[in-house]
């Protein structure tokens, strides 16, 4: 099959095994990607992956109980009998495997192995270009999911970004006070598009009085700068994931009694209804589109400043 | 009067002049101080304070309603009029100044002026050596302020220092799974015999099963040692503060959605009461005791390994 496989650097393989299923296990073929900023990371060898790249897919299940039916799969592969999966909390499994991202082989590929139990079915009338974001969308509402948030509550979400965009869509539904803060006048353009306020990075005064701040600039400079907008006793959901160590000062932590809360993966059934009600509305994210066999192009031009999603067409819809 | 005072290095002033006082503010003549782990790291540069250092104290009150009366006294001195303070989060008071640590000379000193409303009267029984542990023993009676915390909860204090031995103390009263993980076989020892379990950090596995760990080491690999024994979905609680910048890698916070709480001053009422009800023995933690004149000598005692408490004798009992 054609995979993208990332071993020292990304390349284009036409030649690709099919990878094997395990016993809870059944092959997708994958129809469309998404390229996420993790992707991106994990080529400047964030997490020392290697295998196909990919975890944001829609595609048709080609064996198991949902077989010739359009479907999603959660990431995280969890063993379902440890401690961690016993108490609630699958996505943190230690013996997990996460689809392109750890020991997992991805969906930038023709076909993709997918534990039957992270599988959910798409709606009819959801087009694949849409089901592909349902898992940043689930990623977006696991801020809500994690965190009590009041209508009353001020929220500055950091970053205008392909997450930060959707991390915005799903606080706009739930809270009155909601200013995205970006360095990108076409992006946050779309977001006030769609009724949502947003400020120049360079024009936000660092007034610290944010109740909350999603850190979704997939940048080393992300923290710092949410610990300068939120208040004393306030919250700054940490979204960005990036290689290497960071260096900052963590005594404002301390001295301002700072809450840090670490966010990954998301509902999906919420993602789903969402996207299917309309509640997000993903049309204007996607700035590319490039067949797989252009992908190490595609991975290149979703790098570029001012692009957000870039999708890859693996099979004809 | 005399006082310990910091400039671009500490100095014992013989002739410093008394400390004014604001309308708001009565005078306290110090009796005992006790020496932190901020005012080694104040020395050090942190928040940049000059003056008179020194926020751990009991003395007698000079004016005021309590006067002639044996006081202790918070140390953040609020302006009760902004919003913060409004919020019932006088302590974060953006106007505030901090005895010995920000903009207010501290208790190093024969006097010290301290806002009324920040005094506590001290217990007959309790005596100065007892009563000067009130602040610290405050910060420690933060962390089950900020977090709710269960018997059945695994909890970790990393360090077995001043402030890790009083935290200690106040969540073994809470939980029936702590552990003290430390470097010092005497200051573990200590704890051991107040029936607290202990283990050395080279001894301990990192296992990440803790659901709660504070990190009261005072050093640099306090947050990214927790950070390997805290469980996925846990909560890591910083009582840590450093002068200066650190480096880490901060994606394992998001993959492990781990919660960072910042952990700051504390209830100066519960303090008092569990030192006056026993719940807290403070009698091991006092390692030496300096007249104030010698306090240049008493700063440098308190950095040396192995010593805890270090108290400045300043007006006799």
């Amino acid at each position: 099959m054609r995979a993208l496989v990332l071993t020292d650097q990304v390349c284009y393989d036409a030649a690709r095994p099919e990878p094997l299923c395990d016993r809870n296990e059944v092959l997708v073929g994958v129809s469309v990607a998404g390229i996420c900023e993790t992707d991106l990371q994990l080529v400047k060898g964030y997490m020392g992956f290697r295998g196909v790249l990919g975890h944001e897919f829609v595609g048709i299940a080609r064996s198991g109980p949902y077989e010739g039916r359009r479907v999603v799969g959660e990431i995280n592969c969890s063993c379902w009998d440890c401690e961690t999966c016993r108490r609630g909390f699958p996505t943190h499994c230690p013996h997990r495997t996460v689809l392109g991202i750890l020991n997992h082989d991805g969906a930038f590929a023709d076909l993709i192995a997918v534990p039957q139990k992270n599988l959910h079915l798409v709606p009819d009338e959801l087009p694949d270009d849409v089901a592909v974001f349902t898992e940043p969308v689930a990623a977006a509402y696991q801020i809500p999911a994690q965190l009590p948030l009041a209508r009353a509550d001020r929220v500055i979400v950091l970053g205008d970004g392909r997450l930060g965009n959707l991390c915005a869509q799903v606080l706009a539904g739930i809270t009155d006070h909601l200013l995205v803060v970006g360095k990108h006048p076409e992006k946050l353009a779309l977001l006030a598009s769609q009724g949502i306020d947003t400020a120049m990075l360079s024009d936000v005064e660092r007034s610290r009085a944010a109740d909350v701040v999603v850190d979704a600039t997939g940048s080393d400079s992300g923290l710092p700068t949410a610990l300068e907008l939120v208040r004393p006793r306030g919250t700054v959901v940490l979204k960005t994931t990036v290689a290497g160590a960071q260096t900052m000062a963590w005594a404002p932590v301390v001295i301002d009694e700072i809450t840090v809360m670490g966010s990954r993966c998301g509902p999906f059934d919420r993602a789903l209804s969402a996207l299917a009600g309309g509640e997000i509305d993903v049309s204007g994210l996607i700035s590319a589109r490039f067949e797989l066999s252009s992908g190490v192009e595609a991975l290149e031009h979703a790098r570029t400043k001012g692009v957000l999603k870039v999708l890859l067409d693996i099979a004809p819809e």
